[in-house]
């Protein structure tokens, strides 16, 4: 089993009445700075502030009566973990969702707003799978990964479907990777649509796991660190052949630089978002291919960020 | 001479092709928390990042061709400055904008940046406006002000024109008010598009010389300290009249209330606006009029915000 077009289809139809159709904008100020035309899709609107949304969405919806009755089950500390909650409450069904300790007030607290239990764990892989197991085997819940799940790629693809309905005639598509969902996704609803456009994915330099694993041939772990918390995770054994398959090219970016473009998109565009959103375009500022001249889509992932704690304050 | 509902269809007709028109955003979290249905109008979207572009537009393209031959002119450090300059250069003429020497240096690049001439004066009222008045006498250009002009009102006023027909049945109107430019043209398009709507107008307290100008039927001079640094100014002879005749009352919020708005809108709706903006939402947070149950149109003023000074950093 893997996923195509039709899935996809199938996915927007069943998640369209329980999510935004975000908006696609543009900016004369940054398509002049860059020689192309650039359409934003803005998933940094979407329900829970992220794409995560729809993939929680359509994986929670698929799953029979009987599945769905006995809850479902993560472990994140993420926007997946707020989107699960969302989508559970959705269908009345309860959601388990097994966050680190050291997680933050703030995302514990989404959850919880959703209505969704929080377990938390001991800090480290190993402990998030054991505590995550021990849910499973008491409740019974079905388990959605954040990423690794034909059912959440088919979601996150939604995003592109609806970019490329609302823009038909794009050259070349942008996502950010980190586990690989989103991009797994966006590829197959992108070449469905229009087998000729190019699909580049953008990473962090320090990062770039998904980039030497696409060069080798082979997943290789990430060892990351870096500000773009939604893209430290290494790729997922569904999502790596998709990707192998269906992307153009990874190509990567420095701190500076996503920090750079995060700023200039909050400055120019007046909008929200977070870190991971901006690598695409901070790949274009950075000239990592060329797109003079051309149509240009980005994935806008999220706005979820800490009005606290912005990087371009940090010292 | 003053303004009426057919003078500001014609300030749209003569601008709608040079300026956006800005989407109405609408937040089911914020709706909820104060039990009324908002629909934000997103002038943080509009040209040069605040609705000033409507006004200054609006003057510019309503001179003649030998009036606008001649350039104009205007003192102001702020969105206007920025505004004029812009139209200028789309009406293919010079603007020549005079601004305190402690301007920042961020804001008279956007002037340059749009073709403006800038003239620095000391920064006091009096020097600004011997500088301004040098520059009429030498060049014979046409003064624009910022807000006691009876073509920039009825430009401002196309914001809740669009945001009326965009909305038809709003119960109550809100835009926050300092010199009275956006107040009057909202006051003037919203009552003559619907007799029965009411307008409210909000201030900070810390600057709340409209308020008491309403109440005493006298213009008193504002004497400001306030984050909120667009409404630091006090009523225009022209614009108090007009909002006498048409506002049905003006509240004032404190600072504090200011800086969590702006805060919770960054937050829920993921968009920049800047602390004026965020005042007539902070007067509904803070529950000084009734809206329960009600549709409330809110004019967003704009996102011009210095990313390295956000309030909630300030110690």
């Amino acid at each position: 089993m893997s996923i195509d077009l039709a899935v996809i289809r199938a996915a927007h139809e069943r998640i369209r009445d329980k999510i935004h159709r975000t908006p696609v904008l543009t900016s004369r100020r940054l398509d002049e700075a860059c020689g192309a035309q650039l359409f934003f899709k803005c998933e940094n609107f979407q329900k829970v502030g992220a794409f995560k949304a729809r993939g929680a969405t359509n994986a929670v919806f698929s799953l029979s009566e009987a599945e769905a009755a006995r809850g479902v089950a993560t472990h994140s500390s993420g926007n997946h973990a707020a989107a699960l909650a969302r989508a559970a409450r959705l269908r009345g069904v309860a959601a388990h969702i097994v966050m680190p300790s050291n997680s933050s007030a703030v995302k514990q607290a989404a959850v919880r707003g959703y209505g969704g239990q929080v377990i938390l764990s001991a800090p480290t892989l190993q402990a998030r799978e054991e505590a995550c197991a021990r849910v499973l085997a008491e409740t019974g819940a079905a388990f959605i990964h954040p990423y690794n799940d034909y059912r959440v790629m088919a979601g996150q693809g939604t995003a592109a479907l609806e970019l490329l309905e609302d823009v038909p005639d794009l050259d070349l598509i942008l996502a950010p990777v980190g586990g690989g969902g989103l991009l797994s996704g966006t590829a197959i609803a992108a070449k469905g649509l229009q087998p000729g456009i190019q699909v580049i994915a953008a990473e962090p330099e320090q990062a770039d796991d998904a980039r030497r694993s696409f060069q080798e041939g082979r997943i290789i772990p990430a060892q990351a660190n870096t500000i773009a918390d939604g893209l430290r995770t290494s790729l997922g054994e569904l999502n790596f052949p998709i990707i192998r398959a269906n992307v153009d090219d990874i190509v990567t970016v420095s701190e500076a630089a996503i920090v750079a473009a995060m700023r200039q998109i909050w400055t120019t565009m007046k909008i929200i978002i977070e870190p991971s959103s901006a690598v695409p375009y901070a790949a274009i500022a950075e000239k990592k291919f060329a797109v003079a001249g051309r149509r240009v889509g980005i994935i806008l992932t999220g706005g979820n960020v800490d009005l606290d704690a912005l990087p371009w304050l940090k010292s």
